[in-house]
């Protein structure tokens, strides 16, 4: 490419770029109010975040329509034709975690709904952050181009997976004591599956980071590898 | 292009395009195998499923290398741009259908695990046939570029959620009749959640044809849209 279409080429890539941070912190505050609404039975926050979701969802089809505009206009190959690639798949999974937020904000509504308010047995706070947190470091990933970050979000992301299994065996334990509780604890269930899955979602946007950097792609192939891309970069910088 | 490099895109693409339907017709073997599996207490099938996965995985890494590598090489654009783009879409779609597929074969493993034999009280057979037809359908709408499957999927889609809320207020009652089948429930509850999930999933590739023979990005537009899609094309065969 000549100089002039470079220059062309990083300032829409650039674009591209903040419209994905733009739509991750939208992301990250739908899923920040969901568990917020759920907490202090904030229902105008719930019908809020389900709301809301559908901005998301065209954020998406934009960014995707401007990522392969791009590509044709502008011919990238190698390292910045990955950062159009990578920007897609990015996209895709914001999407889906902004689904899990106003899932979540669904079950809040069925919760709170009743004539009795309604406080839960099971206490997902700690899931819950731990998840934004993973939403918050893979925007960091991605906007710092940072690479070491994706070790850390495959650990938080076994947290998780470890929480929600805990969550899930005291609620078992809740329903065979209290049939009456049933109804509610599988809502609570269904929160607790929505937020193990943000942070699926969360690692695999820092998975791309990766392939975006290196050239490498790392999904499915555990964590090792991650480490292993991660080590590559720090040992760079020293 | 040049007829020749036309000539030698059009092979590229090809080739690329017989990928996805051999992962197609991997995964809707997983998915049948997993269902085969749990209905008939088959530990061997079950095994060879939860096996099987990690050949899915890595067909999607390869078949998105050679769509990126395909683009950087080719720089092809419109219609043959959104190929290799709808190429690379479908397959995170179907790698999430072998996901599915490899939760239902761990579940049926759990169920299948006691010493007593293990007999469902809720019959999915209805909602696992409908999501596997609609993957056979989505699969054979890539094949043949045919959009006109896409409100056939988007009405299927209808039928299997209904079906998954009908098992959970079914499986409610089990529960709370009989709390001792509370673990157990929850097992067939996790697996009718992945069936409606394979249903979206299946969705969304139908959705991804029309983008690719269309220009048009379906995407949460509604059924509507999509039906108006369809009808441009059967009105075009009249």
């Amino acid at each position: 490419m000549s100089e002039h279409i470079y220059k062309q080429f990083d300032a829409d890539l650039e674009a591209i770029r903040s419209g994905v941070l733009q739509m991750g912190g939208l992301v990250e505050s739908q899923l920040t109010n969901a568990f917020a609404g759920l907490k202090n039975a904030d229902k105008a926050l719930i019908e809020k975040v389900i709301a809301g979701d559908h901005r998301i969802n065209l954020l998406e089809v934009d960014i995707d329509e401007a990522c392969s505009q791009l590509i044709a206009k502008r011919q990238p190959a190698a390292s910045d034709l990955r950062s159009v690639l990578g920007a897609m798949k990015t996209v895709t999974d914001l999407e889906r975690i902004g689904d899990e937020a106003k899932k979540i904000a669904k079950a809040a509504r069925r919760l709170h709904s009743g004539d009795l308010p309604y406080s839960p047995r099971v206490d997902l706070g700690h899931p819950a952050a731990l998840a934004t947190d993973m939403v918050r470091k893979a925007l960091d990933s991605f906007a710092r181009s940072d690479v070491t970050l994706a070790p850390v979000l495959a650990h938080m992301d076994d947290e998780v997976d470890t929480a929600f299994e805990a969550v899930t065996r005291q609620l078992i334990t809740y329903m065979m004591e209290d049939p009456r509780t049933i109804s509610n604890s599988l809502e609570t269930l269904f929160i607790a599956k929505s937020i193990e899955r943000v942070g699926d979602h969360a690692l695999n946007i820092s998975e791309y980071v990766i392939y975006m950097a290196h050239g490498r792609d790392v999904r499915y192939a555990g964590t090792a590898v991650i480490e292993q891309e991660a080590a590559r970069e720090i040992k760079k910088q020293d």
